[in-house]
Order: C-alpha cells, then structure tokens, then sequence
C-alpha cells in the first residue's frame, strides 16, 4: 500500500484501538520460530490496562520459540461487510472488497512469572469470555495455585499499535452513503455492524 | 502444547483441510520484515488446486518484505464456540475454552508475474467473494490488463499445511456428547456450526 493509501486507512485514536482489543475475542501472534521461519497461531487474548495477555501450554513449539525470540506482530481483526464489485461499478470485478477494522501491536512479549500477576491475566480472560460467571474468582490461591502454575502467560505492551479501518474512507462521501445505503438495505448482523462502524469513524457526515 | 496434545487435536486429511480452506473467507499471514522481525496482516485469499493466492498492492512495507523474505506462515483460523467453564466443573475457571478449526501453511510465496496466471487467482477471488456474479469475467483482456499489471498476486502452496481442530477431542466420549449437547441447546449459528464439525470429525459417535 502507497504511503497515500496508507495514511487513508490509519487509524491512531487510542481509546478507538482500545475499544477494537476489547470487542474482538481472538488474534493472530505472529512469532519467530527458533530457525527464524515465521510461525503463528490463533490464541484468545485480554487487554488489562495497556498490556494485552495470552496464554497457553508451557510446552511446545510456540513456549520455545519465544522464550528464545521474545519478537512479536499481534494482529487483532474484525472482518466486516463483503462490498460485491456491483456496489461501485457496473462492470469491472476490481472494486470488489472486505471492509474491515484491524489493530497491530509489535513489540516483545514477556513471560509472566509472578502467580500474582497470572492471577490478575486469567481472571480477566475470565471476565471478558465468561461474563455470566458460573466459577469461583480466579485468585492466587489453594484452588487455583496448580492450574497457575501449569500455565504459561505471556504480555505485550499495547504501547506501539497501529490500527488499519478499511471502511470505504477512499470514496468520494456520496458513494460512500451510497454503499452505507446498500449494506444497511443487505441487512445482516454484520453488515449493520459495518454501517455502524463507519458512523463511528465519522465516514457517513450525521 | 506437548507431543500428546498435539497429536490428540492434529488433523492430517487432506480433504478435510482444503474443506476448511475453501470455508474459511480470509487469513493471517505472518512474514519477515525487512529487519527480520516478524509482520502480520489479515488478508481475504482463495485455493486454486495446491496453491493458495492473496494479492495486494506492490507498495508498502508487506509487498517489499516478502520480495527481500519469501518465507511466510499462513493461519486460516474457523472459531467456533466458547465452552464455558461451568459446561465441564461446577467451580473451577481452568476448563473454559474456545473451539475452533484452524490450518497453518509454513512455506515460501512466489510473486506471481504471469498475468494469465494472476487472471486466473482474480477470477477464482471473485468465484469466492462474489459468488452471485454481477461483473465482466476477470481475464488477460483490455478491460483488465491494467487492473492486472497494477495488483502483486502472490501463491503459496498448500502442500506443507498443517491442521488443528479443537473440538473436545480430548474429553471422554460422554463429556464430549454431554458438551455438544448443552452447546447444541444454546443454539447460536455458531453453536450450531460447532455441534456439525464435532460430527463431522467422528467425535460424537453417530
């Protein structure tokens, strides 16, 4: 993408970043294996204040290879409405696209050591995929003391992400309400969720 | 993850992981930057028989990493329902997890400069994405060559995919129908998606 384009699509309120962390449940970690191929793998995530959390098995390719290379890309998306090449013009397929929104944090991750702190990780997890409840609070204690123990967390400063909305900002203002128009008409869960996003980000002038 | 767990949720059947390939609308690919440390972007792609194909724009920090760092690792990555903790211990949070499909291809990508064969990776994005038609069919004609010479096309083979489905394998049999059961009752599209691939995958005995 053009430095041009690339500016189009930035997206670099913080508390806007932040509230994409928080309402997507899952990203991709981006990793270097200890050859130094890329590896990656989906993983369930939770921010606590400016840190995100992960975890997973001390054990296996991933644990290893970060102990070794602690250099991550983390990339938390939400895949909105599908705009059919139809919306933009007659004939031509190019116009086809995904809209999106996407938030990427590099940096290095550290493994959390402190029972304490894995405490305060995994209840968070806890909170944000199980907000019913239904389990006894997840403390550095007798019940959970083991489970903590056993399990790996990892922390990655939210400091250094970048976002990227992909939400039709490179259209002239009266295609981009007219494509608004066609999803809203489309009507499915997540082409409502896609206008409302673009009303968010202030694309649609109300 | 141990040898045992990862055998235990491994999934090698080629047919089963093109199915979720070609289900699955988009992807992470993770790749070197320039400085080697690791990039990552969410990208729409389509199988064409052992090949995967996403495209881009030449420009940009993705398009020049992978000219210098051809090798990439590819997550298509299906979520599927969250398991509360309390469908598996009364009190404890540590049973709690999200299932899901997912495939990683490790391997290199080759820029595709041959603008028949990028024709042939657009056509089969559209037959994908856009699958209702309502567009000139994509080709090396005059009404495309621009459009063609201006998109960087890069193919991945399918060939080194790895797969991994999360789907309770590692409960006993009646804990498994037990959960499938309860998620089944929930009953969200997503619920109801998950209850299939269990079958599917021969976990649930019937």
């Amino acid at each position: 993408m053009s430095e041009l384009r690339r500016s189009e699509f930035a997206v670099t309120d913080a508390t806007t970043i932040r509230e994409l962390l928080d309402s997507v449940r899952f990203g991709s970690l981006a990793y270097l294996r200890v050859d130094r191929t890329p590896g990656v793998s989906v993983l369930n995530f939770v921010r606590v204040e400016d840190l995100i959390y992960f975890h997973g098995s001390p054990h296996g390719e991933r644990a290893a290879s970060l102990r070794v290379n602690p250099a991550v890309a983390f990339l938390a998306a939400d895949p909105l409405a599908l705009i059919p090449s139809h919306f933009l013009h007659p004939e031509l397929a190019c116009p086809a696209t995904q809209f999106f929104r996407s938030v990427v944090i590099r940096g290095e991750v550290r493994i959390v050591r402190d029972r304490a702190e894995k405490a305060i990780a995994l209840a968070a997890f806890m909170q944000k995929l199980q907000p019913e409840g239904g389990y006894a609070p997840v403390r550095d204690d007798d019940l959970y003391r083991k489970s903590l123990e056993a399990t790996e967390v990892f922390a990655l400063p939210v400091g250094a992400a970048t976002a990227k909305f992909k939400l039709g900002q490179n259209l002239p203002a009266h295609k981009r309400r007219e494509v608004a128009d066609r999803i809203a008409e489309r009507g499915s869960s997540v082409d409502l969720a896609t206008v409302n996003a673009m009303r968010e980000l202030g694309l649609l002038g109300d």
